[in-house]
């Protein structure tokens, strides 16, 4: 099927979802979670050529475990499937509703954003994570994955398509493209007469690549070159607990932080107690001059590695002079996703949490906080760091737009 | 000065602008006013040039309109600036606000979008009604305009500048990019580490040429091919007065009616009276051959008229055998800008209400109420035609983003 066929496709059963029932679009998504675990051997199945492919083309370990489905993993995709269908509704809200002098009546309703383009890479996981949050808001979705889980991707898309369509949904409201070559994915990301969205799931090189080549609206996801700043008024056992959490609970994932800047007062006590629990935890350091004259065994920081984002146990160390020092590198250097300040005091805090302009900051958590389950927004398709429509997590509600509804008795203009 | 250094200055302003009371932001658009008014010679005086190269160009009667100011037409933009800075400020406002279980305080709080773009065409007051609206969100402005307009643009931009520096705000709040060519437009459109948005303000073929050339985020906004529905339940009366407004109280704007559809059981009744009115008003009727019929004297449509916007006193006629066949045609022709119903029937007006996806959506009113003034939102910088971030007209509250706050007293993720 060409991408012009998909497209319309996506279209007309986006005419039908848009006004669907919520209940409805809860029963899809039931049937989907079911059929997920009715249709595992399928899946697995599928899975299982993908992983054969990948074991002979010499994929890293890593890489594999990220393609690998498992009857666990397969259970943990029907769950979340069932968490967006618990979500209400957001489609039809009315957001503002007001009645103008001339005795218009106008409301601003939530609608669908319409049909959103999804292009991601490895995990098969994926395809029904964003297709169950698009069709939650009543949108239909373009999935494109990456070659190495083309099966997976196949067996699992063919299953969630036909759940939809014996709870009566349109089935086309699920496309897959299964054509993986480069050329089809930059139509994709210029098919602005069928998309209304596109968001990349991947690495910084994907997120990249569609920012540079898409005409259709891209929302950006993901890149995290989180700091976090220990102010001289910091609690030094709360600052260890914080950078400790942040950087090695789960350091390959966007919240994870990336850099340490430690105000120049406090390094000598601070730094001593934070580089221990990073080292005990493997972390590898990097620091400016003045941080290894406190820890002579980090390794030296380049100019190289302020802006970058490690997604590994690596962390840049930097000894700044003052709140508006830390805040000026931060703003300098961060993606803007998340970044935090530990202090006791609430001027320090104050100053930081208004100048630092990142989609989520913190005074005195650990930035690894910044996500949809752990802020209250339920599941998330991604983490926007742009500022266009939707900042930080994105969850369901994020997934609308709205319109103007406006009732008249034969008003025109004068 | 090249991009990098304009975009650098308009990061290292919004830094600044981003934290200034709404008091004083008030004090520098007032001052701004003020400086119009005063500087009135200077403004005019350098219009007078382009005004006479215009001439000596050839340009055409229109353009040469558009491109023109006058004492009134100074006064006009120092008092739309009086406007923006009577809006109340959006920044800092508190979207969203609760406690997790965990204790985490969390709060989701406006904050402005950042440095904003703008291309835009001949007209020179769009310089100061889009820097007026982006300082008060707190932004701060690259603007480009177009090279026919280029020292009314200069001596616009100087007086602005002057007038917030004057106020203590940020000079380069507000800067314009003197070089017209199309090379530094196109590195405009991926200046991604500077501009967060850009707004083009212009005709169809400019937004296009953003659209395809640009990395950084666009808002589409403006192009309307624009419906009326006159459905077999419609008062004939309020439909001519609907369809004569929408059509001919100024042809040229964006939300002005482009296509009329009739239903065919009341197209004998309504198309007769509805015709006079817009053959009175010098408007070229372009029918199909159904509404030929009733209408001999009718040009007749080409399938290339459906799609267009012809922002001029012609219109489309089609007869439709249903409200389903009008919602249809709609969505596959319409900009989805504004398309309206004139019927006494609710359920009709429900169906087409629901139904048609356009940024505002009509019963019984004029579409030439698209507009932030006549909506309530303020001044607008633009009409948003497509989904992403704002849908409409666009005033000061949509020129902002948010930030999530979140407070801890040491939480970390488990």
């Amino acid at each position: 099927m060409d991408l012009n066929e998909i497209g319309m496709r996506a279209v007309m059963a986006e005419r039908k979802l848009r006004i669907i029932s919520p209940e409805k679009k809860t029963e899809g998504l039931l049937n989907i979670a079911t059929a997920l675990r009715a249709d595992q051997e399928k899946i697995l199945q599928a899975n299982d050529i993908d992983m054969a492919l990948a074991k002979e083309n010499g994929m890293s370990i890593s890489m594999q475990d990220r393609l690998k489905l498992t009857p666990d993993r397969i259970e943990g995709m029907a769950k979340a499937v069932e968490d967006v269908a618990a979500w209400p509704d957001p489609v039809g809200r009315v957001i503002q509703e007001y009645d103008r002098p001339n005795g218009l009546h106008v409301k601003r309703v939530n609608v669908p954003l319409g049909v959103i383009g999804i292009i991601f890479e490895s995990r098969p996981n994926v395809a029904s994570d964003c297709a169950s949050l698009c069709v939650r808001a009543g949108n239909t979705v373009i999935l494109r994955g990456g070659h190495e889980a083309i099966n997976s991707n196949i067996a699992t898309t063919g299953v969630m398509r036909r759940a939809l369509a014996e709870a009566g949904l349109p089935e086309d409201s699920i496309q897959l493209i299964t054509d993986t070559s480069h050329e089809t994915a930059n139509k994709m990301m210029n098919l602005t007469e069928y998309l209304d969205v596109l968001i990349p799931r991947g690495g910084a090189e994907l997120i990249n690549r569609v920012v540079r080549n898409a005409s259709v609206p891209v929302i950006q996801t993901g890149a995290g070159n989180v700091h976090i700043y220990v102010d001289k008024a910091a609690d030094i056992e709360m600052a260890a607990d914080i950078v400790e959490n942040a950087k090695t609970q789960r350091p390959s994932v966007c919240n994870a932080a990336e850099k340490l800047l430690v105000h120049k007062d406090i390094a000598d006590k601070a730094l001593p107690v934070i580089a221990k629990r990073l080292y005990d935890k493997n972390v590898e350091l990097r620091g400016d001059d003045e941080a290894r004259k406190i820890i002579p065994e980090m390794n030296e920081a380049t100019a190289d590695d302020w802006g970058r984002e490690y997604i590994d146990l690596i962390m840049g160390v930097k000894i700044v002079d003052s709140v508006e020092e830390a805040v000026d590198h931060i703003e300098r250097y961060s993606t803007h996703h998340s970044d935090c300040i530990v202090t006791e005091d609430e001027e320090a805090a104050k100053y930081f949490l208004d100048n630092v302009d990142s989609a989520a900051v913190y005074w005195n958590a650990s930035t690894r906080f910044t996500d949809g389950g752990q802020l209250g927004l339920g599941s998330e398709i991604g983490i926007s760091t742009q500022k266009l429509h939707a900042r930080g997590p994105m969850g369901v509600d994020q997934l609308v737009t709205y319109k103007f509804v406006i009732t008249g008795q034969g008003q025109v203009r004068a």
